[in-house]
């Protein structure tokens, strides 16, 4: 994973263009089903109009001597996204109106956007800009807005329940490697596994440009997906070693929700919780009052919680091979736990008689212990009401455990659905 | 409203009578709308039987010398309420079986009543009936109980919607400030306020003798009260400077629980909740089983939590011009809040693009702060199920924050009913 | 009851045989109505087969000299139950794979059985088995297991209404007084009251060997059960003096649960909760998901956690008269609390006019105190929603006196249902 991240790293994205194309181009070669959809530039969609494509080819403030002194060519994040094409030679006082640095990240070049407000500017770290001598500088941004398209990716996976669930992550970022190279790499590579075997449920995987993509998505299948949608998560921020976070959906109790807990619980006791009004990635529109699907946002380490975020810091040093692997640790046993998820019901009123299955001892002081206990507590919990998270909540037994007792009772046919 | 409440103070008011119906004249000078309403003696309402009408003209002791050493003149707390007329010489030690006094409160004459028992007697302060001789002494009291009328006021003020908020406080004690006229002087003040201006909710205040007054107005019309009565608000002892109390209604989580919460909170932080439990005055029918309405009482200093209460120390020392204007302000809250308790919902699926209307920065590390994310959090929640009250405590913010968003996202269009 | 259990106490119980069905007729002769079920080795019930009925006539160990050495004529414990017959002669070596004993209670002779599959061994002392010299051994166990039937006594209490509790014990153990004997002699004198009165429950009592009989009893008639039985309590080891413990329902919710809490608290504030996750009777088979009665097991200590337990120990220096009785209590305080567990509501709308009645002073200064305020915040919860128990819950006030206040209320025709 860590490998395809670094491939995709260079690309300069933004939530349209050539970079996005490509970079689903690059998803697409693991995942070869993957749709890539086009939406042309000005359509509405709900309250928000595609904007124009952009296109960028040059992009440096030149020093008096002629010197690039910033180079888009050397790094995606020195211009801001969206700048509007600029020839011209100003002041460094005019100059410095539309120059982005972060004094207490000295060597930081910050990420900076305008989508939909017509401007230009350059991205460079705070030392650097410290350094500028006073005089006449030469600007040139290259760049064009046209009537083009805004494209995602979607890739469904039919299982053998038209039940769904909902994965995504967004493509919008530039050479950003947390946020957000993290959830895109795992995403395919999710992708990947899932659409090489049989599952139980139906999956949808969607790359998006972030906010503008989402709702794009959502507005050509909302009523479809609020039907089949059981559950979903947003990656985003997922490839550092740091932490494990949730981002609870928008009222807190769904089957997202309870799964996610489990899921990060399976990994560690100390993984974080926050509410939904800790949001800020595409759970925004995923959990919007009128939309509303199950979704939860999963992180390691949550945007605004780690320093290099939408900085030029966002590399490979915070992103690694194994932060990436427990990303997709996280991501994994949520889908494993609702593969998993069945409401079982014992066979037959009363408890069976286990020891003739070898299940119990046959003598009354015999050796029982905790897993006969652990078999007769999982079963008296499959009643048709409950499934394994919840009955691991109820006795206060790991998720493992219950999932091993599970089994263990299928395999004697005391359980079904 | 302390002038107002100055004017009523000397008035001999009763459960009936002409001083019940002077101060439902001087209340309807403020609110000319003020129905007054009769229900004959002895008229069954519920399980009660309306009293005759008690008229009083002189009360008093005379002791051997023929001087007046306790004058119903000088204070209407020196005659029980209700007492029956009696022209007797008496030794001193017959005379105390009817005397009232409270020996922990030496200088207080208590406030005593007997309405629907035949008996009479007289009140003073402990210190003077410890001075009294032994010896004979002439007790006359000239009253009379005769088939009259039980009168209580009401005022009926249409809003945009029939739904209705009833508010309540009573008019039967003679002269005690705090409880009682804290209470009427309020309402009056608040119903001529709402009955000069337009409203989205109808209002019903209602000035009853408390107990047998409220049981009249419900039998008169209980079943339209249920069914219009969305909240309601009890006023009593609600003109001291002490603290701003709550007693809950009888199952405790009706809307007018949650709204006065939230509108003590808007004035301070440390007002006191009681449970109904703790109950005392008319939210005793209000929330009584059959009748249920969603009555909460507000107090400053709750009866009984004073030490003036039901003595001739309730007066101007306890309730102050000050006092009155934080318990106006407190029921002001409640209709307030009320008032906006809409459930708005967002007009579209995802959120709306905010910056295109200026309430969102353009440029991606552009000033975002508080207000946006305050505007965004009100608007997750405004999904058709939450009042302003409810965000308030979903997003944890003040309540005057959340009106505040509600109001810009109104005026942008970004939600409606 | 003492008495009743001592005369109980030498009978071999086992889960068939004669010993329970001496066991069913003495307790028969308390309550004459018991009807004796008997159901044929080989039945299936539910996931089970009925086992062959089990007969023993002599089982003992003999020392080289000829000397019994352990000898079921003096204990029922010294054979393990439901052994095969066998006549050998054998090393200590060899016989030692055969005997039970408990090391660290080496006075104590344990309880084993082993009904379900074909097994001898004999019960001692660990103090008695070390002092075994090694030499040759013969053991005798005479028994034989035959089709034959496993029998179980239930009793049937008509009352007012159909609505139905079910109370169960078990009457399979031989020598052991709480747990066993405990239970069916509680149950069996709680029958003898319950038969002699009117009720207006139905109450239907059942005399079972543990786990299987349990199992044919809900196999005879679970759909009716599940119509009719509204509350049900399992005893056992409600005979000793140290505790009054309650182990909660699968789901822990249930009226049952509510009025053993309350019964409980009648008692002692100190009594112990137990949910599901700690059973260990047939608790187990009421509770199971098809099943799903509401019943709730009663003891006074709980079965595991008294050393006692399933050992010679459980004898009558555990179990006591004034144990039986404090046990006997506690289940008459559920079956009372049952038996008022209506649900009043007042008859008028507002308060009542109490005075008139008594029940209020006349004088407003009159003495009301403790009483007039339980009686009105009694009826405050008289709307049909709440019954003792729950009334009790809000107001915070003893079961007692919320019983003996709707008594009052009820007397004064105030409430009704």
């Amino acid at each position: 994973m860590l490998q395809f991240a670094k491939e995709l790293y260079p690309i300069n994205r933004s939530i349209t263009g050539v970079g996005l194309r490509q970079t689903l181009e690059r998803i697409g070669k693991e995942i070869p089903e993957l749709m890539v959809r086009s939406v042309p530039s000005g359509t509405k969609v709900f309250d928000w109009i595609v904007p124009d494509e952009w296109e960028i080819s040059e992009a440096y403030i030149q020093d008096a001597s002629g010197r690039k002194i910033v180079d888009f060519a050397e790094n995606n994040l020195h211009v801001v996204g969206y700048s509007t094409p600029v020839d011209l030679t100003m002041s460094l006082e005019e100059l410095n109106s539309h120059l982005h640095s972060l004094p207490d990240q000295p060597d930081a070049i910050p990420y900076v956007t305008s989508y939909y407000q017509d401007n230009w500017g350059l991205c460079l770290s705070h030392r650097q800009r410290e350094g500028l001598q006073s005089g006449n500088y030469r600007v040139v941004i290259r760049s064009r807005k046209f009537h083009g398209v805004l494209n995602y990716g979607e890739l469904y996976i039919p299982g053998a329940s038209e039940e769904e669930v909902l994965l995504s992550s967004y493509v919008c970022h530039p050479s950003l490697a947390n946020n957000e190279l993290s959830g895109p790499t795992v995403l395919t590579f999710l992708g990947r596994m899932l659409s090489k075997r049989k599952n139980r449920l139906s999956y949808r995987l969607v790359f998006v440009p972030e906010t503008i993509g989402a709702i794009c998505f959502l507005h050509s299948e909302l009523e479809r997906l609020r039907t089949k949608v059981s559950a979903g998560f947003n990656l985003t921020c997922i490839g550092d070693e740091r932490n494990f976070s949730i981002i609870h959906s928008r009222l807190g109790s769904t089957l997202s929700d309870r799964v996610a807990v489990a899921a990060a619980r399976l990994i560690t006791p100390t993984f974080r919780e926050y509410t939904f009004l800790d949001r800020g990635s595409d759970e925004r529109q995923y959990c919007s009052p009128l939309v509303d699907l199950p979704v939860v946002t999963l992180c390691r380490t949550r945007f605004y919680d780690y320093p290099e975020y939408h900085t030029s810091l966002d590399n490979f040093d915070v992103v690694t091979a194994q932060g990436l692997e427990g990303g997709y640790q996280f991501v994994l046993n949520c889908v494993e736990l609702l593969e998993n998820s069945h409401r079982f019901r014992t066979r037959f009123p009363c408890e069976p008689q286990l020891d003739r299955r070898g299940l119990y001892p046959t003598l009354s002081n015999g050796p029982s212990g905790a897993s006969v206990n652990l078999l007769l507590d999982v079963l008296a919990y499959c009643d048709g009401n409950h499934d394994a998270v919840a009955i691991s909540e109820i006795i206060r037994r790991p998720i493992e455990d219950v999932s091993r007792a599970l089994e263990t009772l299928l395999s004697h046919d005391l359980i079904g659905l």
